[in-house]
């Protein structure tokens, strides 16, 4: 490809939308333009990107069995109604009526068609496992779209979904699956961890997420320098912490003038936020009062506590209803004397119940008791893990301190188990004669979404680095001078042995200054750069340049090819 | 792949639903499901139809300098409006509000997204000309989607769209394309004819169809067997035929009751339907009267009609439109004496003035007109071609007899000219230093529909007999008895070494009678079937059938792979 041709339009300027360096760069290096908020065109380089990560991920699919199909992106209501989730998806799905007034959504996911499919053609368990998987676009209508492709409405997802005739077939496809998963993002060039990952009401170990490691990850993720356990915090595990023994002193209510925060608390009291129990109060959907009980330096997980209370949405308490419940007000609630009282939920952090002669809220204004001593003074609904792991934390499987770090999710793999084949119906005969469900996983990449997390961990200040597996293309060319014609004739000689030798290589053939060809090198990000000007031609010396280190080599005639492609493979 | 892990759940029975060929075969042979009216998803053997015809798409615009990139489905409304498409096309056009209550559709087709998307970007003729491209399902809500893949409401299209400095570069691109698309549809495998298209307002030789040739076929179309011309049955020009001069006779009204139908008419003036003229009322968009006269024997070309007349709708006028404006009803209508009546447009078939001493309807009930001549008798606002060209018919470049066939219409390429530009401001700077509008052309294949279209043109009472470059695998491999340990272990090997050879492969392992396996084999059409039974092991000859021409041949272990190879570059 000659640049004079290539529709790469590059910007000098970054535009002021572009909140994240990924948006950044691929508007300034004209890999996208936005159509409408949160929906973009691919232009060609990025389209060549994005054409390379599904070309490894269908390999790696393939390499598991899995089999390709594409099901419609248009999706009559029908079976979304059957497993309830035409209304749980609420305004984050974008519907249409069609010219005979039927309702369709655009498939923000495929479970429900591809069980329905399923459903129809597989009676007998000689025809399963199945792994059928797609590429496509998917559609979410976020609330507020944006970081370009990171948080986009319109998306590339490749969604892969298992069929088996029981558990141990699911955790076998689960293993595949996270294999091809580990060994995609590997030959994408991406530094990633896959982190144990919040499974919803399910519950257990089943769901992993991938992540891409950057700080510009919207997910926290926590992992274990001393053992293999990484997770999101979402989902992170803690061990209870216990408390020295101490002898039980009498509860006492205390005036506490404006201590509404733990700081002022601790500080008016004179005791460590350790020694005291942090209340924090949240109404259900179903309308009831939580309150989530939590060590004063410590603070809750509300995924965690969701899943606890096996409610669908969970938001603090507004100042009415505590009021009206607890009788106080925030910064002043506490457990002592609630346990009895209707439509309020109390669930405690398991380290609490092993404190001893704490401080909490007394429930009325500016007022705490203190020499709380759980158990005795107050009872917990639910006595469990809702705590927010953080830094420093003992790993949960090995005791050693816990780092974080951020992440970009672009991939998950999540048992499903029978809840789709139970809502619709997919059913097959095994071979001892019985009707069953089937035992699904559903498994999704996010393929523009890693496009996007490879330019985050992959950038300098002149621009995008690109992984050479997923490289747009691998070399460009670049002549000093296009009027120059013995330059020219060199440049467009080595652009076509390059080329001839399975090194993708553009020619920057632009009537432009060299300066501004080679900051759109930079700003494109090819792995490698050829320069040609007068010193190719005088010393007979071929000039390249590595866009990740900086790093220039100069080859002779007969070997720059070779060159070139052994700095490629070591890329 | 092994039959028995495929996903390619075939049929006995054939689905009541479909109507054509192509429909029930895809869904006989576990191509295709049906997800909504009009809705389908692609099981894997599509797919890999899908990916082939793809590529061959891909290959053949990249040769020509096309660019790919991926445009979003779903469309905001703004640029349609600018145009003044979104009311255009109707109840077509699927459209939605996303959460904000702005208007999107899913796009039926890209010309107000790329040429906006230019626009933003392209400012000099430099940066000309582009060729951009994409393949991606497109959207439209047909009031009766049937014929499975043919006429759905979702389908694959590949539309790439040119845009030129001037008229000289828009006739290179577009011979570019017609020239890819010829390349194309030929390496399918198919037959087919690029016939002229009707250009719509346009006019001129701005429009070529691809027809793959196909009983079933939608579209009629013509061609000469005595030169190149071939053209859609909607555009076929045609020159007027001249009658033999004739002495004027004076006009006279005769009586003529009960001859409403020309060949009621003929017969009871005892005078040939060629001496008759046929006037047809139709009203137009804007509320006139088009009244259409051609010659008796001779049909209205109503696309021909519209295009002549510039309106944008034309239907058959109703009773009272006739009688209120005409005073008559139909069968007695003429255009004697209303030439200068308002709201009447008189458009006469160039043969018609050529007419002597003609027959036409008086405008009162049971009267017609003797002895009518054109010119003297009455004048017409329009005198052009408006005939639709029938079997025989001179060719309209060189006169030898025309030919009739059916076809359908896999691909299109459209001068679009300056209309999209021009309403979008998608200008350049010129060399001359002026802003001028690019010139512009859209290029249409259905992928989806170009499968179909393969199947009505390649099949017999067995099934689908698929040509060899879009077959989805070129060959079965079929152990009769898969219990038979000798059968099995050659069928295994066999099956590897024509994997290892390029020839893609199934290997039927499904423990089923012999006569299911061959069913599904002719069903599914793989272009060759390789059969392991008792004979290949005792007589140590591999039995290869060839499913279109039904010839079966033996070959020894050594020669089957370059054998089968051999018949596969002939197919």
């Amino acid at each position: 490809m000659r640049v004079s041709q290539l529709f790469a339009p590059t910007l000098r300027e970054t535009p002021a939308e572009a909140e994240v360096i990924s948006h950044q760069l691929m508007l300034r290096a004209g890999f996208i333009r936005k159509a409408a908020g949160g929906i973009y065109s691919y232009l060609p380089l990025a389209w060549r990107v994005l054409k390379k990560i599904e070309a490894i991920v269908r390999e790696e699919m393939a390499a598991k069995g899995g089999q390709e199909l594409a099901m419609p992106i248009i999706q009559p209501a029908e079976m979304w109604q059957e497993t309830g989730r035409w209304s749980v998806y609420g305004d984050e799905m974008f519907r249409l009526k069609d010219r005979h007034n039927r309702n369709f959504c655009l498939g923000p996911t495929h479970e429900e068609l591809i069980t329905t499919l399923v459903r129809g053609d597989v009676r007998s368990y000689r025809q399963l496992p199945l792994l059928l998987y797609q590429i496509q676009n998917k559609y979410r209508d976020e609330i507020r779209p944006r970081f370009g492709l990171m948080r986009g409405r319109e998306f590339i997802m490749k969604d892969l979904y298992s069929f088996d005739r029981d558990e141990a077939g699911l955790d076998e496809s689960y293993n595949k699956m996270y294999d091809a998963y580990s060994r995609i993002f590997t030959r994408c060039g991406l530094s990633f961890r896959a982190v144990e990952a919040d499974s919803g009401a399910i519950g257990g170990s089943g769901s992993h997420e991938f992540m891409v490691i950057a700080d510009s990850g919207e997910a926290g993720i926590v992992y274990c320098g001393g053992c293999e356990y990484a997770a999101n915090v979402e989902k992170a595990e803690l061990h209870p912490i216990s408390a020295a023994a101490e002898e039980s002193m009498p509860l006492t209510e205390k005036d506490t003038p404006d201590t509404k925060t733990i700081a002022a608390l601790s500080q008016f009291l004179g005791v460590s936020p350790e020694k005291t129990i942090k209340t924090l109060a949240y109404s259900t959907d179903k309308g009831e009062i939580v309150l989530a009980l939590v060590r004063g330096d410590h603070e809750v997980n509300e995924i965690k506590l969701l899943n606890k209370v096996g409610c669908l949405h969970l938001e603090m308490a507004n100042e009415e209803a505590i009021a009206s419940v607890v009788g106080s007000k925030a910064g002043y609630i506490g457990p002592v004397g609630l346990a009895d009282k209707k439509d309020i939920i109390i669930v405690a952090d398991a380290t609490v119940m092993n404190m001893h002669n704490a401080v909490c809220g007394a429930n009325k204004p500016d007022a705490h008791y203190i020499n709380v001593n759980p158990g005795r003074d107050f009872k917990a609904s639910i006595v469990t893990d809702i705590r927010l792991i953080q830094e420093s934390d003992p790993c949960p499987r090995c005791g050693a301190p816990i780092k974080t770090a951020r992440g970009i999710e672009v991939g998950q793999v999540f048992k499903l188990f029978t809840k789709y084949s139970t809502a619709l119906q997919t059913t097959f005969i095994d071979d001892d004669g019985k009707e069953k469900p089937m035992v699904m996983g559903c498994y999704g990449i996010g393929v523009s979404r890693t496009m996007a997390a490879a330019i985050e961990q992959n950038y300098d200040q002149n621009g995008i680095i690109w992984p050479v597996p997923i490289a747009p293309f691998h070399a460009v060319v670049v002549p000093v001078s296009t009027k120059d014609q013995l330059q020219m004739a060199l440049a467009e000689k080595i652009y076509g042995e390059l080329n001839a030798s399975g090194v993708e290589a553009v020619l920057d053939d632009r009537n432009e200054r060299p300066g501004v060809k080679f900051k759109d090198a930079d700003l494109i990000g090819y792995p490698v750069k050829v320069t040609v000007g007068p010193k190719a031609i005088s010393d007979n010396l071929i000039e390249v340049k590595v866009r990740r280190t900086g790093e220039t080599l100069y080859f002779g005639p007969e070997e720059y090819v070779a060159g070139i492609k052994t700095l490629l493979a070591k890329l």
